[in-house]
């Protein structure tokens, strides 16, 4: 269980740089880059808590997860030519971050007795909406509707993820095995640049 | 109250069938027009429900309603052509279902115990802020302040609905004069491009 | 505490009114600048008070506050020549505005027993908030990310509040200097055009 909860710190950390510095190219000064990072970090999290109604939200009852967020802030503020060459190695966490937090977002809906549907679209949530909600409040077309497999790679983690736990799988290979499903699918779809067939 | 319930079921599966292709001309995927119908489906309730502390949500304690919204994403997937040659078809049935969840809307509030004037904004905000969450998302103006008369067509049938509950009328013929109202004021809007002055 | 709720009253009519000319010269029609001015109005204070489940929500509690909003949207209807020829005072009133409302934030976080770390958030929240949610819903850049410092103060006077409290400052001495330190940044960030650097 500690290892978990040092990924999660790690994870949120690297969700609130990687914020940080999505804006760079724009107009926004360091304050708005802050809050950038914040809401990419806690959006997901936060909105599913209020969807299920579980408070203290997350961020707001461990300050923890507050100071990791700053934390990446800071980092990114100190170091934004560094980590922004890092682009590459980026991208890898942000993957892993997804596959972790929909697994994650999962077991916390599962925990709080809802449905396996709802637990499924409550992963997938977790790992997405705080990126979201950051396009939606910096007015750029949200990931969820660009081209390349996202959150459908999250919502086929979160259902595998069910699947398995309903078949009794102990939790840990299916921590592994949902995970690597997700990071597989988006790793594949980025390099082939796959998408889903569009409307019509 | 099953005809109502089965008259709300129909109204999800609407809404979620013409969120769904509201995004076809767009470059989204198939994804991306099944996440569009689920937050035009169950946007304004949620917010409605959250903003009264209305738990569980109606579409996570009901799995019903979700299964109404994956059918009508389904059938915008599956029918898309067909359905999309229904636009007046649907354009109808949304101004029913504008109707229907204002209604519904207020007295879901009232149930709750909140004041008349509180009911009357939660009915609008039922009705209306689906397509508005689904419009920001997307970049898109939200529906509310385009030209036509639209929110506050929801805004009056509820407060006449308010007002003759007060004054005793019964409820089913409540329900229908409000409902009317609101169905007449929108389609007449529409026939005749009436819009609200200006501020100016 | 009778002179608090009075300015709680003023400055949400205040805020109304901003909202609702804010959009004046686009092509909304009188609902679309009430839903504006309506939003900016309560937008802050209900994502406090939804993030710190703090129920019922004021304005939904309170009917004051919603007759202050809707006398702010009528003010703006009936006199929007006149309103908008006072552009500078009102500037000057949305100024006290965020100071007043930062600083009540701070004080409804800490009452609710939050660290204050969040206690500082949600102050500056409560103040901004509601004109992010407004020009995210309106489609323009979020006033939090345009160049003039803003948010940026609220924090800073949010954090001196909290430190000024934990040294036993009496409350109106540290109202006082929280908000005129608020008030006085602004103000001067506004005279010189100043901006925090930016990310590069």
């Amino acid at each position: 269980m500690e290892l978990q909860y040092a990924l999660e710190l790690t994870g949120t950390f690297v969700f609130a740089i990687s914020g940080a510095l999505a804006i760079r190219e724009k107009e926004h000064d360091l304050f708005g880059a802050g809050f950038t990072g914040f809401i990419t970090a806690i959006g997901g999290g936060t909105l599913r808590d209020i969807l299920l109604n579980s408070y203290p939200l997350v961020w707001i009852g461990n300050v923890q997860v507050l100071y990791a967020i700053l934390a990446g802030v800071l980092a990114a503020f100190i170091f934004p030519n560094f980590l922004s060459r890092l682009r590459k190695t980026f991208f890898l966490f942000d993957t892993l971050g997804i596959g972790f937090f929909t697994v994650l977002g999962v077991e916390k809906a599962l925990s709080l007795g809802v449905r396996p549907e709802i637990a499924a679209i409550m992963g997938m949530f977790s790992a997405v909406m705080g990126g979201v909600i950051r396009d939606t409040l910096t007015n750029e077309i949200p990931i969820l509707f660009r081209k390349e497999i996202y959150a459908s790679a999250c919502l086929a983690g979160a259902v595998v993820y069910l699947v398995l736990n309903y078949f009794g799988l102990e939790r840990n290979y299916n921590l592994l095995i949902s995970m690597s499903l997700i990071i597989s699918i988006r790793l594949i779809a980025m390099k082939y640049k796959l998408s889903l067939p569009r409307l019509d």
